[in-house]
Parts: C-alpha cells; sequence; structure tokens
C-alpha cells in the first residue's frame, strides 16, 4: 500500500479524499493534518466515514509527512507553496488542490492570490494536472498543480474544438453554474442556507481567480490570447457543475459529435453524449466523469458545448486521485470506478 | 369593483392570479373555470387561499364568463383561440396567458404550435404585453398576448441596447435559467422532486418555443433579423428565471449603466442596480419587479446584461395584471405593490 | 403614522419585521439599528427592500429609540433587558422578539440563558405574548415578551385539550420540525447549504431554551407541572415549522374536531382545518396564520395534533407585529392581510 | 457469478439495485424488466449508469427469469406474488421488495392491498427479511419478503428495548419522516418539486400500510398487541428517513447505551452512535447502514430512539442485497462496502 498523507483534511475537497481513498486498492492514508481540529477524529467531524477512517487529525508535522510517499493539499492558497520544497527535496510527490502549482507565472499569480509565490523555481516543474491533456507529464511529474473545478469543465469541454482550430479564440464566451460546494466549507454568509437555497445569482463579475488558469491553457493550446469571457454562477443545490461554452466556429464543414467522439474515444473519465443529448450534472455526482454534449442551435455558426462534472470529484478530489495513479503507475480508475449517485 | 374571471385556474399562474387578485383594490374574481375540478374550492385545492378566497371552479360557461369585464386565460395554449372571439365580440376585454396571441404570423404559430390559428384575424389587433415596451398601445387594448416568461427576461434586457443600436445582433446570446415552475403543474417526470432537486441540466436545445417571440420582437426592434442564440436550463428550484445575456458592442464609447438607468427611470417594475452589483433571483420573488444589471467584464467588447424575474409574476400572472390594469385605466402597480419574499 | 423603532435589523427577523412593516397602514419604522451595519441602507442589505425602505442602520440611539412610539427588539438574547426599562421609562412601549421577557422567574432565565437577568422587576408585568390566549392582558401592556417560535406552535395546538382537561399532562410529547431559519442570519457551520440541504435530524436532546417556556406555559394553564417531552429537528427549509402533538386522551367522549373548532372560532391566524386534513407549511409561507388539525389514529386513546406556522411570521415578526396592533388599538390584522406564497 | 434478474427495473429501487449489483464481485444482472421500456437501454432512462451496465430492458419473459440463480421484485404491489410461484417451483430464489410477501396473514393482506392473495400457501414459508433479526432464516430462505422503509427504520430501533421487555408496548409512538424518494418514480402531484420543496407535511393519517407490517412484528417480538402510533411525514428532500421513537420505559435502572451497543456489536451495517451524539440522515446516504442514538430527555421515563436510514438501501434495494448475500452463502457485506456520501 503507497502511504499517502492529506495536509487539511476538514474542508469538503479533503472529506472528498478521505472517502475516495477509503476504497482504493494500493493506498492508504496514513497523516491527515488539521491545525484546529488537532485530536480530533476524523469521523467525529464526518460521521459518514465511522467505519471507514479511524485516523485523528493532526497538527502539520513536517516528519510524518515525510514519511508519506504522496501529499495531498487540501488547504486554502498559500500552504501549499511553503511546505511542497522540503517534501519534494525528502522524495515525496506533491498533489495540490489548490492554486499555487497552477500558474507558470508567478506575476501572475501574486496578482490574482495577492500574495508573491514562495517558490516560483518549481512552477515550470509543477504539471497542470488534467489528464485528458497531459497524461504522460502527469505519469512523470512529481509535483502536480491540481486544476479548480471550472476550468476543468471548460477546458475538457473545448479542447476538441481548440485543437482543430475550428472556433475563434477571441469572443469565447463560458456560462458557468456551480453548486456551492465550490466555495468550500468555511463560514461564509453567502454559503448560508437562507442565501442558496431556491436562489440563482451570477458572482466575481470584476473577475474569478480560475481566469487566469483559464488563459494560460487556451494561450498554451492556441498560441493565440484567451480572450474568453467566463461568468460564473451560483446553484442552489451542492455538487455539481455545468459550463455551458458558446464558440463561433471557423469551419462550417466540421462533424462536431465525430470530433469530440474521436478525441475522448478510450478516455476512462470523458463520456462524450450521443448527437442530440444533453447531460445533467446529477448524472456525475459522486463520480469522476466528465460529460459532453456539442450542439449547434438552427444548424448556425456557434457551437454550444455543455460540461458537467462533479465539481468536488473531478473538479477536486476524483481528479487528484486520478492523478496520483498516473505518477504512481497504478490504472487510472483505481479508487473512481463506482457508479455516479443519481437520484 | 372591476369583475373577472380566469379560464384555467388549477396551474400555477392561475393560483398566482388568485393570490395577486385576492388584494386587488378594484377587481374582483367572480368565475373560475376548470373542467377538471368543477364544483370543488379553490381553496381547497390551494389551502394557502383559505380565508382569502371562496370560489368554486364552475365548467367554461361563455355566459357567466360573458358577464365579466375581462377574462385571463391560464389554460394550456390552444384554449384562448377558441374562446376570444365571442368574448370580445361581447365586449369583455382578454389577456391571455398562453402563446395564443403573442406571434404575429399565423404560420410561425403553426410552425411552433403543430396547430392552425383559429382566429389568425385577431392577431394583428392583439398586443404583445410588455408594458415598458407599449404602454399606449395595452392602455387601448382589448387583447393582449401577455409574453413569455423568457421573453419578458430577455427582452427587458436587451432593450436599452437594442434601442440605442450599440450591439451586433446577430450573435446575440441568452443564456437562461428558469426554476420549475416554468413547466406548470401539470404531471411530468421532469418536474418531479427527484428529477429536479440538485440537477442542473440544459433543455430544448433542439428549439424552445419561445425563440419564436424573441425573434419577432428582437426583429420589430432592430429591423434586422433576429439570429438570437437561446439556451434555456431548468434549476432546481421553483420560482425565479435569470438571462445572462451576451452580446457584442458596436459602440465602445457608450455608458452602459447610464443607458439603461436612463431607458427605465420611472419604470415602477425594472429596477437597474448600481454598477458593479449583482441581482439574485430571490430579491424579486413572489413579486413583479425585473432586476438588471449591466456588465463589461475586463472592459472588453462584450457586454453581459443579467435579468432576473420571478416567471410566476412579471413572466406570467403578474405582468398579465399589470397590463389589466393598464388597460382598465388604473394604477399599473394596484395589487402589485407587496415587497418581494427574500429569503 | 405610528413612528416605531427595530433593534437589531440585521438578522431574518429583523428583516422580516422590515418587510411586514413596509405595508402597515398605520406605522412607520424611523429607526433602525445595527451597530455592525451603521451607515448602511437597509436595502443594500436586503435588496429585495429596494423601493420599499430607504432607511440606513444607525448605531443604538437612546434618544432616536425614545422618540419612537413603540420599539421592537430582534436582537440576541440580553440586549432587550438592558435598554428596555429606560424606554418604557420614557412612555415608550416595548415589544421584545428575544427571549428576554418571556420567562417570569428570574432564575429559571438565568438557569437556561446563563446570564443574570437585568431587569427581574420587569418580568411581572412583561405579558407573554400570545394573543390567542391573553388578548386582553396585551392590549393593556406596554411590554410585551413575544414567545419563541415552537412555543408559540405547540402552544396553539395544545391549547382546546388543555383547557378542556382532556389530555394527561404528563408525558406529553412535541415532536417538532423546524427550516433553518429559525437559527438566525449568523453565520454557523450548521447554517450552512451543504449541512441543511438534503439532511435531516433532532438537535438539542440535551435540552432546548423553548423548553422553558413551554413550561411555564402548560404550568399556568393547568396548574399542574409541565412534564414535556419536546424534541426538535431540522427541515431541510428555510421557513416554516410544524409541531406534531402526541397527547393521551383522559376523555374519551369528546369531540375534537368540534373542540378544535370551538376554541378558535372568529381568530384571524387560527385555522382548524376541515376533519381528516393535513396541514403542510406552504400554505402558511410568509403568512401570521397557524393551521391545526386534530386526528385521533385508528379511533384509539391518543390524540395528535398537526400545528403549522411560518416561524418568521406567526413565531416571530408577524406575531410581535399582531401585538403591536393590540397595543395600539388598530385592527389586529395590519399589515398582516396579503395570502401565503405557496408554492 | 450468480446471475440475477430484477423484474420492475424502471423505477428507484431498481435503479438502486442496478446501481449497487453494478460492483458485486459474485453477482451480475442478466435479465432487466419493464414492460414499459422493453427494448430500451436502461443507460439511456438512467444516464449515471453509462458504461456501467450496458443491458436493455425486455417484457417480463418466464424462461429468461427461470434461467437466473435469483430474481428481486421492484415491481408495484401485486406482481410478485404472480410470479413467484413458478420461479421458485424452477429452483429460483425470490427476494421480493414489494409488499407481497411481508404479512403473515392473507386477510391482512387484503384489508391493507385491497386484492385477495394470489399465492397465501407461500405466506408461512417466506421470511421477513431483516438481517439483524433474523439471520439465520434468511440464509435459509429461497423466498424473502424485503421489509418496507419505514419497519426497517422502526424496527431497528425498537429491537433492543422490546427484546429486553424495557418498555410499554401499548402506547409506543413512531414518528416518521422521510425523503420522498419513497413515493417512487410514478408521476403523483404529491411528489412534484412545486409540492415537495421548501414544504412539511404529515400524510397517511388514517392509516399507512407499513403499519400492518409493523404490529406483525412488533407482536411477534412482544407476544402482546401491536398498538402503535405510527405517524409518516414527507421531507423535502430526496433520500434518507429518521424514525424518532417514544417509548414509556418500564425499566428504570436499565443502561440504553449499553443495552443498544451490545445488542448490535458486530452488526456489519448498525451503527450505534456514542451516549449523546444524534445522527443525521446524510450519514447514512447511499449506504446500507442505520445509525441509532438512545436518549432519555431529562432523564425521564421516556426513551426517545433515533433511528436513520437511507430508505433506497438499508430501506429498500440494500437490504435486499444484504438478504441476497446471506442467501448465497456470500459476505453480508458484497456490493455494499462503499462510504456514504455525505454531504
Amino acid at each position: 500500500m503507497i502511504e499517502v498523507g492529506i495536509v487539511g483534511g476538514t474542508g469538503y475537497t479533503g472529506a472528498e479524499l478521505l472517502r475516495l481513498l477509503a476504497r482504493h486498492p494500493h493506498a492508504r492514508v496514513t497523516v491527515l493534518t488539521s491545525r484546529q481540529e488537532a485530536g480530533q477524529r476524523a469521523d467525529a467531524l464526518f460521521p459518514a466515514l465511522r467505519g471507514f477512517c479511524d485516523l485523528r487529525f493532526s497538527g502539520p508535522e513536517p516528519e510524518a509527512l515525510a514519511a508519506c510517499q504522496a501529499v495531498f493539499f487540501a488547504t486554502p492558497h498559500g500552504v501549499a507553496m511553503e511546505m511542497a520544497p522540503s517534501l519534494l527535496a525528502r522524495g515525496v510527490k506533491v498533489i495540490d488542490l489548490s492554486a499555487d502549482f497552477r500558474l507558470k507565472d508567478p506575476a501572475v499569480y501574486q496578482r490574482w492570490y495577492r500574495r508573491p509565490h514562495a517558490c516560483p523555481e518549481l512552477l515550470a516543474e509543477a504539471v497542470y494536472g488534467i489528464p485528458e491533456l497531459r497524461r504522460h507529464e502527469i505519469a512523470r511529474a512529481r509535483l502536480v498543480g491540481n486544476p479548480g473545478c471550472y476550468p476543468t469543465a471548460v477546458l475538457l469541454g473545448l479542447l476538441p474544438l481548440l485543437e482543430a482550430e475550428a472556433v475563434e479564440v477571441d469572443g469565447l464566451i463560458a456560462d458557468c453554474k456551480s453548486g456551492v460546494s465550490g466555495a468550500g466549507r468555511e463560514l461564509k454568509l453567502g454559503s448560508m442556507y437562507g442565501e442558496v437555497a431556491e436562489n440563482f445569482q451570477a458572482y466575481a463579475l470584476g473577475g474569478h481567480r480560475h481566469q487566469a488558469e483559464l488563459e494560460q491553457e487556451i494561450v498554451a493550446l492556441t498560441g493565440g490570447r484567451g480572450g474568453l469571457v467566463f461568468i460564473p454562477h451560483l446553484l442552489p443545490m451542492f455538487r455539481g457543475m455545468q459550463a455551458t461554452i458558446y464558440a463561433r466556429l471557423t469551419r462550417i464543414d466540421l462533424d462536431l459529435q465525430a470530433l469530440y467522439e474521436r478525441r475522448y474515444r478510450g478516455e476512462p473519465f470523458v463520456d462524450v453524449l450521443p448527437a442530440a443529448a444533453v447531460p445533467d450534472t446529477r448524472s456525475v455526482r459522486a463520480s469522476n466523469v466528465c460529460r459532453l454534449a456539442v450542439h449547434r442551435p438552427a444548424g448556425g455558426a456557434m457551437a454550444v458545448v455543455l460540461s458537467v462534472i462533479d465539481n468536488l470529484v473531478k473538479g477536486a478530489a476524483g481528479q487528484a486521485l486520478q492523478n496520483f495513479n498516473l505518477m504512481f503507475g497504478l490504472d487510472e480508475r483505481a479508487g473512481l470506478d463506482t457508479p455516479p449517485l443519481a437520484p
């Protein structure tokens, strides 16, 4: 069994890692840290884990973490970049679910996250961990920056069109809708039941941090500038996310359905729906699958791509585990093979 | 008191008319029809009305309806066009909440609603009832086609930009999200709790009937063709709707905030939020208000308009009552002056 | 217009008072206090009030409050008892929505609220404000302790049985279920969407503070001891509460339906449903009505009473307004005459 | 692999069986029937199953079912009793999730289900399948009547008290609350989102069919009469159920916590929480676990037991699979070993 540590196990993504790893055939969580809950049993905080996890939270003990073969960071931004260098130096592989290792340019990091990066020298090495885009790099990596939930949904939806150079990159629109679990488990007025239930609204119109990741990856794919209009909205639900992507086609002759099916043939976690179908978020609930549909309304010049994921799984803990499996040469699906829960 | 009839009082819009009319200072419901529930008290079906409404449903009795001064149709498509002509002939004003009198072209009606129109001669006379667009025509009308919920939200959001000729009409995008009450109270698998709650999806990718209304009105406003991409989505909630509208600006110099404030100054039911604000659907719950915000992400060439309404009120029964008030020379706000219920 | 002040206007009950008073024909809010939000407009915090309330929050200014004819306290426990004495001394009527003036015995207050009472000399004078029980006392009162939400639902459900001496007082059971708005608008993990939605649980098994009020009133009504088993549960919804009350009948001959109808005949805000009917919480949403049904399963010795209210209205702000109306000799229904919002 | 058939695979319990069996190490679904959807792929109806199930629905073909080693009935009441005899005669083991084989007395069946029983001669043989009560009988059975969801939650909560003869059997109260999935996937007004969400109510006050099962089992356990007051309520959520059980103690000296822990020691699917803890329904979501807590409010004479299950799993498909495992000598946990999904 591969021994793994989780730093920051009290948030929703930390709990999700515990849930998924509880059934992983080749990995075992041996260290689980939380400053705030140190000494407390994990299953006291998350009673659903009773019988599946008998760990206690510990403080962030460098020695215990260094004894792991892999460490996941499910922490607020800024923690992983402080702790990762010494872990890497001691041979521990690191998968960071925060934003610390997603952006290549430390200046961009500083602009969006309002602090200087603590180890800019690692940014070039870190792999932006979308397996469907960089499977081989991930397999060789010792440091993976696990992508944000919105970028995962948007990029998986856009990849075939961008790679085929079939759309105008300037003017791409991603109208995204996310369940509230994306805001995490920390106390915020905006996450309270009374504010979320039976309500809908856009947010972050002034700029969402995931914009930076998205533009970085679009530029990397197209060579052009990443002029994406990205508008996130908050759904009155917990898990699940949809990106509705609008792209003006430059090649009207393309069979979009065939393009998508070809691009994702053999991918274990991307499911291209049959022509004319529409995905729903519950069909991927609690699973690592991204389901996609591509449409061309009224046969016009606009492609509309619908991309759904569970933001806590393919958008966070599940993709992190998929990356972990790749980094350790395991079956990419290990621990990720249960059906979605719907309804 | 003006005596009014409601044909089809068992759906959500019928119930909403009863709720709103219960407090109208100058109108009184005297006839309430439903074939299915004839003989039943309305407050047995809708216990919330106990103490506010002691009517019983009757069958559709032409004489009783003809004795009213106004009749609202809250029926499935196809009923109003059969009954309206004789009511009009006897001097009754008609407000139709179905689609029968929204479209000017009977061929378009037939294409989308799959039946020939029963009284095409009335289509020219019928006023498409958005008071913010046609207040004076409505005031003189005897027949109003009350707009669909999506068109109401989208058109109120687009009007200032279209009237100012500030955007490319071709390629307009309306990414719309609606609570499930828009699907009505009839039994459908897709309206069941188990299918709606904690779920999100697009629908009607092959073409939604409201597309026809929207294009008709955009063409009327711009003279051009109405090449709108309109994608509706179903929200896991009951009331409320948002249109997120994307429009490429042709005039980059415009102060969009000022444009919107100017356009809607004095409107009792359109509220332009301060710059940088974002509306939420609950802030209009149970009220006839449409709240709007206009943004230009990253100062770019794309205007993003957020338009929220309660689909059952401004998107149906409330707007119908607003039209009724206009048609009878009443204060436009009569019966519509209670604060929204939030949360 | 009667000028009223609200101390603590940023919680859900404060907002509800603003919503209800916005349409009160004889009262006008002139002072609205909040230490935290002083200077801020109320409609910036609660956009639903845009157009209905142009007040700003102020600090708790004794002079401004003393200039009001009535002051509502929608504050955490402990505030009203500090401020009420001087307001009363200056002729201001006080309606306290917190628990400070509900309990007659300062020792009981101290036991449950863990602080000594600041003005025990006022406790005898304060009226426990259930109009259906003490209408005349309330009408003459200058200080009303507005009851808790659970006690309101339970007592209205029990009154007819207790007054008729028809049940065993020892062993009464109130199995209560409340929407999360009862926990208020302050940040708590237990009020977050992710903790509340699609979940159900009991809480406060060790003793809920409303137990004290309930026992006080049951003792007052029966002369016996108040041995009530009271188990509250949290519902995955925002507004609404049901008490399911189990009482062993000592008189098997009674016509319970007639008993309830007789007891509440003429009450504007208590609605006894027809025999065999079952109330639902939405049928009282946003309204001051309590709906009741009384059953005897299988014709046995156990009476089961179902009592539903909107915990923010009849369980808080609405009942406070009903008390206010009584204290000022107004129609008891003033400002409380709109139909419930369902669905 | 054991080949199993599912009759009636289009409801929520049928879909749940497919979800659970998709990962069962020793069973494989080979026949899946539905008159209505014959010919249709299961994963077209339930897209969550894409990649996990490539079966098509067939008509109810006796030969195909007879070739299975076990058949699950997830059908409306009345189907299993018509088909079971011939399957049993051909050596197929039958697990019926409907009520056809729960009641021992055909007259009781007829009274509650309003039809004569089709094979009363099998009722004595059929085992009422609560493994925690009849593990050995189930292991030897060829016909199991899988219990209703409410009886499962209530009986697991009551067993220790009844077996210890520690409570008055007459006057037991089960105040039960269930998510709407218990009403199934068929179209009903009462299951629509607009009727369920943000609402709460009791139902079946005139008598719920599960009363019969409950009384049968209580009588069997106590020898007395089963005078249970059972009041079901509908929760605004999909999965999950709680029984809050009130029982007057006849033995005041008992350590209830120890009693429960002892009774369920070693049970893989019953989890007695630590003293003073309270279960929530999400902590068992999608899992076969029943979590229990036992309290004595204010140290009084009333025991209060809180029992939570996922009504679709331990209350239906999961318990059926647990019974299947026992009937085939497999590890009782096979296919049921994934952690609950919370939140």
